[in-house]
């Protein structure tokens, strides 16, 4: 069976399949030996994985992109990347990457539009505009955890160099009323401590859930004070649940009263956290893991002390 | 601000949004008291929720599906829903919808077609084909919990009596070859324990995984020896994770040994588990906790005791 995602099914005189999405030759060149300055990083600035194995694998699929290493030509495709935008649903970032290339004054060819580049995963949704990839995570760690595991090999296949990650998404504000801007400082999952938990072979692996505060620094500054919103900069507490996990009255159960509920909610304020969302946690320790610059930047769709349902029609996203 | 879906602006004379979705008489209608025979069942049958909350809300807001019990008449939209059939992707529930359309001799009326009910929320894909429901979950425990939360409610507002909740996807196989179809007999986490663990108000909670083993035994007995697949029951283990978690060599990390991670399957192996997915262990306590029979049925991608990549190029669902 060919190994590539390929629809060729010709076979060459060994009886191996015959790649009509990247000749043969390319594979030589993957090869090469890359000198390295750090565990996460070439010579050359670019992503260097902390997993031995993929550079000795003929060829990486990245199942849940529809992408491959030995199908595509990733660094003819991806080599450009400088920013790699993330948020939940497809919609939001097929008009992410529409604004974002009037923001930057991108031009398409006479004759294109934007085409989803993992449509045949049905998995993620993935626009590329220039230097910037706007891409869908789903909800949840899980889901945001297989996208960054095969984005961040999709940077190495690639050899982009020093990329920038952004997750814009939305939250439960504390605080704070719809439509404020939070950017993190850190994450910190639902007993406040600022590390993701995750289990590997049976065993439980910590792994620091740290931001870049200068770049957390630097995009609050982009704020201005005639924006028809507040930016504030705060810790952001990631659930693994909507409704019980972030104290929700209005789930299918509830066995906890109002005053429970707002006492862990103060708790939540006076330990510095202004806002509820549920990657951020994921998104910190695994691009912190993988050296990669990272920025969390969410709009609060309402303020918890105030309520639980989301009422608001429509999100506006800022960055 | 409207707190209904509806896109009707009028005001009626109190300065109260007049909602074109549902009549305002329809609301007195849900205050009646009901009579209930068991925490999750009112005495005809149908889904009563473990939440007293949500009986005192004016209306109830599904955010994550775009529907609402003041903005729709959902006793009418779903009150003769059975089996609600979830899976991962919105295409294949779409396919899935037209499948069971033709299994079950379903016809539309002339010049209708299938419509995503819940396309405005960008969250979730949901088709109705008579007493089915086919609905996508996203991927992993927290996209599955927002959905089976809004789901159980959606339940409880159409007074579905008694359904079915079915969990039709993909997963690795532990010892089987891909194509095999594996029926869940109970869900297990990563350190083999059959409950779910949550943090509901910064304290850790468990739930049993359980699914009914009844349904499940129905199940198996539709297999056919002439099916050119073999179908089996046995435990399945839930990760929170594709590539770590499930102890695969092809992450962007990998901080173990190919000889750890046969040690660590071949140890699954011998307490029974079959196969490995990222749904199972909440959609089974999930389910179990609102007293719903429910079951899980997964194709095999691949043996895990063979390889990590997912090299095929197209997934064939069955039940």
């Amino acid at each position: 069976m060919p190994t590539c995602t390929c629809q060729n099914r010709t076979l060459n005189e060994s009886g191996e399949h015959v790649c009509s999405l990247k000749p043969p030759m390319e594979k030589d060149k993957t090869k090469e030996t890359r000198e390295y300055v750090s565990p996460v990083r070439y010579s050359d600035g670019s992503v260097r994985l902390r997993n031995p194995n993929i550079e000795l694998m003929d060829q990486d699929i990245l199942y849940h992109l529809a992408l491959g290493s030995g199908s595509h030509d990733l660094v003819e495709m991806f080599g450009d990347v400088k920013f790699v935008c993330m948020g939940g649903t497809p919609k939001r970032m097929e008009n992410f990457a529409n604004y974002i290339m009037k923001e930057i004054g991108h031009k398409l060819p006479a004759g294109t539009t934007l085409l989803d580049i993992t449509k045949n995963s049905y998995r993620y949704s993935m626009y590329k505009v220039g230097p910037v990839l706007s891409i869908s995570h789903g909800m949840g760690v899980p889901s945001v955890s297989i996208l960054l595991h095969e984005v961040i090999k999709l940077m190495y296949h690639a050899r982009v160099r020093d990329p920038i990650f952004f997750r814009i998404g939305t939250c439960g504000g504390i605080g704070y009323e719809g439509g404020t801007v939070v950017i993190s400082e850190e994450a910190v999952d639902e007993t406040m401590k600022p590390q993701m938990e995750l289990t590997v072979l049976g065993k439980l692996l910590r792994r620091p859930a740290k931001l870049d505060r200068q770049l957390a620094r630097d995009l609050k500054a982009l704020a201005h004070r005639d924006d028809p919103y507040d930016t504030i900069i705060g810790k952001t507490m990631c659930s693994n649940d909507f409704y019980e996990g972030q104290g929700r009255l209005d789930g299918a159960f509830c066995e906890f009263s109002e005053a429970d509920k707002m006492e862990y909610l103060t708790k939540l304020q006076k330990a510095g956290v202004v806002n509820i969302e549920m990657e951020s946690i994921c998104f910190a320790a695994l691009t912190h893991h993988a050296g990669i610059q990272a920025a969390v930047v969410c709009v609060t769709l309402m303020d918890r002390l105030k309520g639980d349902q989301v009422l608001a029609p429509k999100e506006v996203l800022e960055e």
